[in-house]
């Protein structure tokens, strides 16, 4: 890795931690050129300003969604697959936090990110689609493709919403969300779908509702 | 009605019906009192600023849910009240759809209104409990008290978020949201009950989902 491009991903860390500690909007450019002890013009050289560095995030979270979100190939769904899809939502939900903290503003601010993020919902509601569809083909779930559509809609509001959620319930401050509160979130992703899981397989998704269980830290 | 009084109204009403069709953030006081051509001295007379108004038309809303959000007294719940709760959630949904158009912004610019929203997103939560339950009592429902809790939850993050929801899919601006796309939404939270739905109850719930569905209007 050339120097330069070691001072580029970390500048991209870097605004990732600050962004998520204390949220996108009381971080500036020059915060984070301090916390890396460089001068805002080697920032500067690097991104002309901080939507730059946003959008680069964003296009990250994507990457990792979207490289997740997919049906394997040759072999039906199984529930270690339920198991992995949703641990990867989690670790996705909590690595890019700031995203979900504060969306209206970003995207408020950014017609393009606006635009990216359009096009990535309606990819994103697609695999969900399939996916649903993929439990039901292999006997895990039984819906129809209406239901499956609306659950698929259900998901990805629980999934963009749960961060805010939580902030609006708690008055939590950003730095103190923990990972935790936001299993709880993929609880409430896989409590949508109980209701339609089949009888041999309630006993798998009851232990994994088990394992995500947890308190919605409600006062 | 003195003309106070009367003014203090029409300001209020004006501001809701502006704050609905271009968003709270593009709405001067200024904008009011020119919509009603009285002075902006007139206005302030009434109200000191955007946030007492924002304010007082929280508590309207609040109040309206507040009031709706019952358990019959002395009385089993039925299909009916199902309907009605649907309905009056969809009214205040749409009267006051500016509420959830940025609800982060909102809160974030003003503590007392933070607060004052906490308490309520509580207490809603529990009432949407003591519903759902109910209906778990009528036979309607077949759940158990954790899924119950899970329910609640997941309804509340759907009703609150469906406004942003549909403004971040389609890029929607405020003045495209019509009442047909809100009332996706209330087939959206009724879908989150579809599979714990009764046999007996089962036809009722179906007739009820297919008045309601309608596309997400997406692209």
């Amino acid at each position: 890795m050339t120097a330069r491009s070691t001072t580029r991903e970390r500048i991209l860390q870097a605004s990732l931690e600050l962004f998520n500690a204390s949220g996108e909007r009381s971080v500036t450019t020059n915060h984070i050129a301090a916390h890396l002890a460089i001068s805002p013009g080697n920032l500067y050289y690097h991104f002309r300003n901080k939507q730059m560095i946003i959008a680069e995030l964003f296009e990250r979270y994507e990457a990792n969604v979207d490289s997740f979100l997919q049906l394997p190939e040759g072999r039906a769904l199984n529930i270690e697959d339920k198991a992995r899809y949703l641990e990867a939502l989690l670790s996705a939900m909590w690595d890019y936090r700031f995203l979900h903290r504060d969306l209206e503003h970003l995207l408020g601010s950014d017609a393009q990110l606006a635009e990216r993020y359009r096009l990535f919902a309606h990819r994103h509601l697609r695999s969900a689609q399939r996916i649903y569809q993929g439990f039901v083909e292999a006997g895990i779930l039984d819906m129809t493709p209406p239901q499956v559509e609306a659950l698929a809609v259900n998901a990805w509001i629980i999934m963009t919403s749960w961060v805010q959620f939580l902030c609006s319930l708690h008055g939590t401050p950003d730095q103190a969300l923990d990972r935790g509160m936001l299993r709880r979130g993929i609880f409430q992703l896989l409590a949508l779908e109980e209701g339609f899981v089949t009888a041999q397989a309630r006993p798998a998704v009851a232990r994994l509702l088990a394992q995500l269980e947890g308190p919605i830290v409600a006062d």
